[in-house]
């Protein structure tokens, strides 16, 4: 191709709303456009990425044994109200009436309507294994979309649906997805980490997360120094807290007027305490039903291992008029002396527990309460109080006795056993080798396309722009000839452009009537691996210089030697894969 | 690929809902299934033809110099409404509010998210000509999806939009994008034809329209014997029907009670009239006023040629409460005498304009009018009159002296001059040689890719099965064992299987554990142009028997040789194109 005929809107300026390397550059390089918040268009360089990342993808997916098919973006909200996931989804789920008044979603997964084909297709044991996969937009209605293509509200993924007959073949099945994505994201040329994950609304018993470390990435990741344990936030498992000397002397509750104060730091600040000393209590609505989750000031709740201690079930924050009827104050003074009675379950986090005494709110507005014991002033134990770990690992916190560390990273993909329970609720089912009908055992597998995109940035760019894996940058060689209008240098440029475009390479001719400056920082920005520049000089004497966007320094090599040279430096790139 | 690892649902029973063979043959032979009304997944064959025709497209885009991108399905609502589109489209658009209460559209086509990019992107001449393509789902909520994937609410659609400088060079875009359809065309197999089509609300100066020629389609081009003319029944001219004489002696109009009586059958019943001898007179609302369109009872006004005379205003039908308004009756009693001075436009059909006399409505509940003479009983002339061709041609009619013949057809595609439209609209502009700001001319070019796979099966097809052109079949070879479990046979399968893979070829084995009869049942369904049959008794004498889907003898072929045969076989296949 010819930088002349390409739309390759370089700019200059870091754009304002673009808060992360990968956002920045993405715009700056002409990667990616913005149409509004949320959504992108991916211009040419963008979409030649996308493309290269996709087939890289499904060439894995293939490998693996799964079939590609497509299912429709606009799906039939029945189905999802059948599992349960419209509830659960919210207001994060795309919804729109048809003009016969039917509501329709549109997809952010596929599980269901995966299921819905199953439960028609498949009949036999026979036809079991079977892996089916999709290439295709989803769309989340997030509250914030952010950070360019990574948390937006249209994206690509790839997502795979595995249905076995029974847990040693779906634990296979589980494995070659395993190992597939593996592959992929080795051949994507990102660095990455595989961390034990959470399940969640997801339903099932196992889940592996595969993260790309970096700073910008919303995802954390927390393990061991010594690598023997290693799980996302929302998965990570602590040791409970010492539980602090019982003190005998500490008086009776008491309540004091805190007006004004709103925030935890506001209402230690106004009676001198610290957050760890204070009993922070959440009020959930599950179902019809209230929940309270108490945990330390400065601790948080960890939703998905609420979701665990409610058995699977879909929880929310209250809103204010329940919070009300339930601690008979507005929100901000909930607090667990009394509360027992008027929730339908009591979920007091290990840390609180283990406090000898805290500030809590008092159940009454612009009140708070002192001198609360726990196991004293609120039940520990009881038919509907349990006390578990319900909140996210901090640091200082240690698992089976080792320090917890923590690291940064952007998600990329992540594989779930899911079990029946899509299958039980679908009726996906199968006739054993007995006759006997059985719900499908099933899998999920996703792969977010434009975060592998974006992740390969954060990992590999420097000051001047990106630095593309060589397997998905957008062209694999830009020839830049400095002095356009010498007959010399275009000649030189055109042949070598020939002659590696006749070898099969992914070449850009930069042939734009540009000052050399000028190409010499957008091919920095755009990050091609392999740089060929054609400036009068050298041609003089025969010669083009070859430089690696990763080195500073170029190579002189004889116009006659360049596209074998080059071939040759593209094909050992290619074998190690990161730039 | 093997057939056990696949999942190709074969169904023996045509399904009930489905009209045409197409649609009939996609369920039977497992390349579809409905999803809901109107959306479709593809499974794994049809998802290879479909993927097959996006190769094609997509290799004669590029070639034509067009440049992919990809721009998001949810598109904000503004900008349609910016060009007036979003009124335009009416129910037909599927829009959804998100949770911030702003509206999105699933853009059925993208115009406007194309021209916004190019307003902000585009700056001077230098950059012209560009031209920017998609290949992505789109979306319409039909009214009445049918004939599967030809008229559903989301299908797969390349769409390209050329920005020019110049007249002459968006004649040169135009026709590179009218060249390349031909060779998308003639590459996937299918016949065409070419014909003038309306530009419609599309607004612009010229488009041609490509279509399948087959009984089933819903589009009917028309066309004179000698080839002299061609269009689409949207656009197709017919001559001004002569001037039947004037009869001085017809009475004064006078109505007539006719209760109970619908349709233009029903009065012609009662009233011993036909329909070329009535006038249809019907009420139409272009944004806040109403219009008048008159045309015979035996024919049908043409939308696009009434948005022509309308000077490319959007009209639709008035609604009850507006027609009861204008006319002072009951939908279905409308009528032109006295109805000039009601409506801002009163429209005449040349074919009403040439009655001597009719029957029609007479703006009274229950009654119409005998002895309308048009002329005398209603203008013919006036501010606010005009006669006008606004109606469909229908058998008999000629243009140019020659009889009107009639085809019916699938569009495939269509391409478009746009002129400045919407880049008046939505302000894309450059700077011209002389530093003069000019708006853009461009050109739209789509192709519907599920209508070529849709339109290959309804002109390839028999009574057993699909047809396919090799090029985009979903396999190019099947290999059918006949007693599976004969070492002989398997082994002989499995070889030529390696041979055919290693050459290379898109090769299919049925390694099913079924009896022969249902697995070539299941080949001619499914369609594959080249079959090698492997028979125990064959086997023994050392062949294999190769035949095309279109024969019906096979060729006993030396099982070392068949590989080789099949290879050549296959290639000339792919040189012929058609099946």
């Amino acid at each position: 191709m010819r930088s002349s005929q390409m739309l390759i809107p370089t700019v200059k300026e870091v754009p304002a709303d673009a808060e992360i390397p990968s956002h920045q550059l993405m715009l700056r390089a002409g990667l990616i456009r913005k149409v509004a918040s949320g959504t992108y268009t991916y211009l040419p360089l963008g979409w030649r990425t996308l493309k290269k990342i996709i087939e890289i993808v499904r060439e894995e997916m293939d490998r693996a044994g799964a079939q590609e098919i497509l299912v429709p973006c606009l799906q039939p909200r029945e189905l999802w109200q059948q599992t349960g996931r419209d509830a659960d989804y919210g207001e994060t789920m795309c919804r729109l009436q048809d003009r016969h008044g039917r509501w329709n979603v549109l997809g952010p997964t596929a599980e269901e309507v995966f299921t819905f084909h199953a439960s028609h297709e498949i009949n036999s044991y026979k036809q079991l294994p079977i892996n089916l996969y999709q290439i295709s937009p989803k769309f989340r209605d997030e509250f914030r979309p952010r950070f360019g293509v990574l948390r937006s509200r249209e994206f690509m993924m790839k997502d795979a649906y595995s249905f076995d007959a029974n847990p040693e073949s779906l634990h296979k099945s589980y494995m070659a997805m395993y190992d597939a994505y593996c592959r992929v994201f080795k051949r994507c040329g990102v660095e990455y980490v595989i961390v034990e994950a959470e399940t969640g609304e997801m339903g099932g018993s196992g889940s592996h997360q595969f993260t790309v470390p970096c700073a910008s990435g919303e995802d954390t990741t927390v393990y061991t120094e010594d690598g023997s344990y290693a799980a996302n936030l929302e998965k990570a498992a602590v040791d409970p807290l010492p539980k602090q000397p019982a003190d005998p002397n500490i008086p009776a509750p008491e309540d004091v007027h805190t007006p004004h104060v709103g925030t935890i730091e506001a209402v230690c600040d106004f009676l001198k305490t610290k957050p760890s000393e204070m009993i922070k209590t959440l009020i959930y609505s599950v179902g019809d039903k209230a929940v309270a989750a108490l945990v330390r000031g400065d601790h948080d709740v960890n939703a998905e291992k609420l979701t665990q201690v409610l058995g699977g079930a879909h929880s929310e924050l209250a809103d204010e008029a329940t919070i009300q009827k339930v601690t008979g104050a507005k929100v901000g003074f909930a607090g667990p002396v009394g509360l027992a009675g008027k929730v339908s379950r009591l979920i007091v986090d290990h840390a609180v527990a283990a406090m000898a005494v805290g500030v809590t709110g008092a159940n009454r507005s612009d009140y708070h309460t002192k001198n609360v014991v726990p196991g004293r002033d609120f039940p520990l134990d009881g038919d509907n109080v349990v006390v578990a770990d319900v909140r996210n690992a901090v640091q200082g916190d240690t698992y089976q006795g080792k320090p917890l560390l923590f690291k940064r990273g952007i998600e990329v993909g992540q594989v779930f056993k899911l079990g029946t329970k899509y299958s039980r609720k679908l009726g996906a089912t199968f006739l054993d080798e007995h006759g006997v009908e059985q719900p499908c055992l099933m899998g999920c597998y996703g792969i977010g396309i434009n975060r592998i995109m974006a992740s390969a940035i954060e990992l590999y760019h420097d000051e001047n722009g990106i630095v593309w894996p060589i397997s998905i940058a957008p062209f694999e060689v830009l020839i830049t000839p400095v002095n356009q209008d010498d007959a010399a240098v275009s000649e030189a440029a055109e042949r070598i452009y020939t002659e590696l475009k006749a070898a099969g390479i992914d070449v850009l001719l930069d042939d734009r009537d540009l000052r050399g400056g000028v190409k010499f920082k957008d091919a920095d920005l755009i990050g091609i691996p392999v740089r060929i520049t054609v400036g009068k000089k050298s041609v003089v004497e025969g010669n083009v210089e070859i430089k690696r966007r990763t080195e500073t320094e170029s190579r002189k090599t004889p116009i006659q030697e360049a596209a074998r040279t080059v071939v040759e430096l593209v094909e050992s790139l290619k074998g190690q894969l990161r730039p």
